[in-house]
């Protein structure tokens, strides 16, 4: 029998159909709200601070607005004020129940900015007090790593960079469901996958890098690896890697490295993984086209999709490298150790 | 013979006086700066990248103006003009010669912020393309993992918050260099010293993890265990920790927790070795006082500082941590693999 998370995979196509047919007649309603704004910051936690970092490299390099992240203990814990007038800020969680969230919403509301929240719990604390709620139609989700209320999460962002007036082609968006039906049947029929679940069934930590629009899900697939796989998974960008953690990588401390093709860091990212074989250790490519699977060790194919909404199908080769290694670990995927789904981070 | 490392470890208090000196009678040119900016926007990548972690939650949490980091490949890959009127942009570089850092602070100044550089490399590109350069007096530093560097950044962004208005006591900051010698002699006639490093040498894996101002101690802490044991080591702030990367801790996979007595959110992070130590796996606390230690396995002491300020020293326990499992694993501390002292990270 598939694990519920392996379902949830195969869900996406659909719940994104939905959530993007239903979120873009909204980009008016953000075109507005956006006008009395000049920059954007995200609040999120977990697999949603991955889809933030998504948000923020999408608004940044698109919009020509600053985008940054919150850090919600300013809030929740130091309890300041802070100056947020001229401040969109965004709200990310899956439940939309998260106190911490809720929490920091309220908090950026009172301290002078206009809020959006981005959630799939309809009705919840978080949509009911944000100026503009945009809800993901992932239906529910059962298993405890978030899939397809992640990538949902993205086309959030995607049309939410629309209304901020990102020079996109809002089309390529709608092409999103169809690319990652393909995908999941390229990736799977891939032989490389089960070879590269082999070889990381047989190690305790991987890297896993990328850069730019890029950059979250790396990070998502680092987490998804700890909390369903409990490798020791350390998500980095392919700069700050150099700087230091480079020295981690050896003989049994492969490297995962995810890329666009046709992104003007995909050079660099090519490059890392290339440094990464010449070191002696394993580099798995995933997408970024002949370009990385040629400087990789094995390699799962990506999206075609240009670089702004990649983000939203380059995790799924990534959420079926982890339900499989999961299985192949003895672990049950949907039900990880010491996780619940609804998270709790307050005191 | 010490290591190179050790005794920049030991220059440290001198190297703080020396650059608190230097620095404090600069307040006044920061608060002309200031007054033309309302929020602040890091640059910074490595350790300083981690400094630059403490400068955030210092000015958000003590002066109430935004604080945040940004991600210099939209200025160098990218290359999009973002609008940063009313920003005060402060890269931090040791070298003050890293060119992505350069590059990002040249971009920021383009795109209308005022520009201040943390820099150690006097008379560097850094130090001299930004309106005000604070120059860390380290003296040179000959071991690839900084330390000296690290924390005299530390203090130049104390000084920075003292101009950004931040509401502190001055006097504190010169109590640091005394309260680091004392921690030295303290941690090194810690009993938990040797034992805490014996247990590291066998495991492969460790979560490190703080929150709030200690955050930035616990990633640079975690980047140094990387750079120079090899070490998967995951830092996590203790709420992104309990979205999912908990699952990864267990019996071979312990948690260093970092916190400071008096810190509003010193209570989170106790029940978060407490809850480590429940799962069976071992939770060694690094500062906090008797209500971490009394939550750990065992715990190395932390400076007697208030919290803006702990930061500085908190760091030092750790450092030593690192170059004594460095040498019991057999590492050169001063060299490790695959790294040099100025990093370029272009391309």
């Amino acid at each position: 029998m598939p694990s519920r998370m392996r379902l949830e995979i195969g869900e996406q196509p659909e719940a994104l159909r939905r959530t993007i047919g239903s979120l873009t007649p909204r980009i008016g309603e953000l075109e507005k709200l956006a006008a009395r704004t000049r920059q954007v910051l995200f609040i999120a936690r977990g697999s949603s601070d991955n889809a933030a970092v998504y948000g923020r490299y999408l608004v940044e390099s698109h919009t020509g607005r600053l985008a940054t992240l919150a850090a919600p203990s300013i809030a929740t814990t130091y309890r300041r004020r802070i100056d947020l007038d001229g401040v969109l800020a965004v709200a990310i969680s899956q439940s939309g129940r998260t106190e911490e969230i809720v929490e920091t919403l309220d908090w950026a509301k009172a301290c002078g900015a206009r809020t959006v929240a981005v959630t799939n719990g309809q009705g919840s604390p978080l949509a009911e007090s944000a100026d503009v709620a945009l809800l993901t139609e992932a239906g529910e989700e059962l298993a405890v790593p978030a899939t397809k209320t992640y990538t949902t999460q993205l086309a959030a962002l995607s049309v939410l960079g629309a209304g901020l007036g990102a020079d996109v082609d809002l089309a390529d968006l709608d092409r999103v469901p169809d690319e990652i039906e393909r995908l999941i049947e390229a990736t799977e029929a891939s032989e490389s996958l089960a070879l590269i679940v082999e070889e990381l069934s047989k190690v305790q930590g991987v890297v896993v890098s990328a850069r730019g629009l890029a950059f979250g899900t790396a990070l998502e697939v680092a987490l998804k690896l700890k909390e369903a796989c409990y490798l020791h998974a350390m998500g980095l960008s392919y700069a700050d890697l150099l700087h230091g953690p480079i020295a981690v990588v050896d003989e049994t401390t492969p490297a995962l490295v995810l890329g666009v093709e046709g992104s003007p860091v995909l050079e660099g990212t090519a490059a890392l993984a290339a440094r990464v074989v010449g070191a002696g250790a394993r580099a798995y490519g995933i997408g970024g086209g002949s370009e990385l699977a040629g400087a990789s060790s094995l390699a799962l194919p990506g999206p075609g999709l240009p670089e702004w909404t990649a983000p939203l199908a380059l995790v799924v080769p990534g959420q079926l490298l982890v339900e499989k290694l999961a299985r192949r670990l003895g672990i049950n995927p949907d039900v990880p150790r010491g996780l619940n789904k609804v998270t709790q981070t307050g005191a």
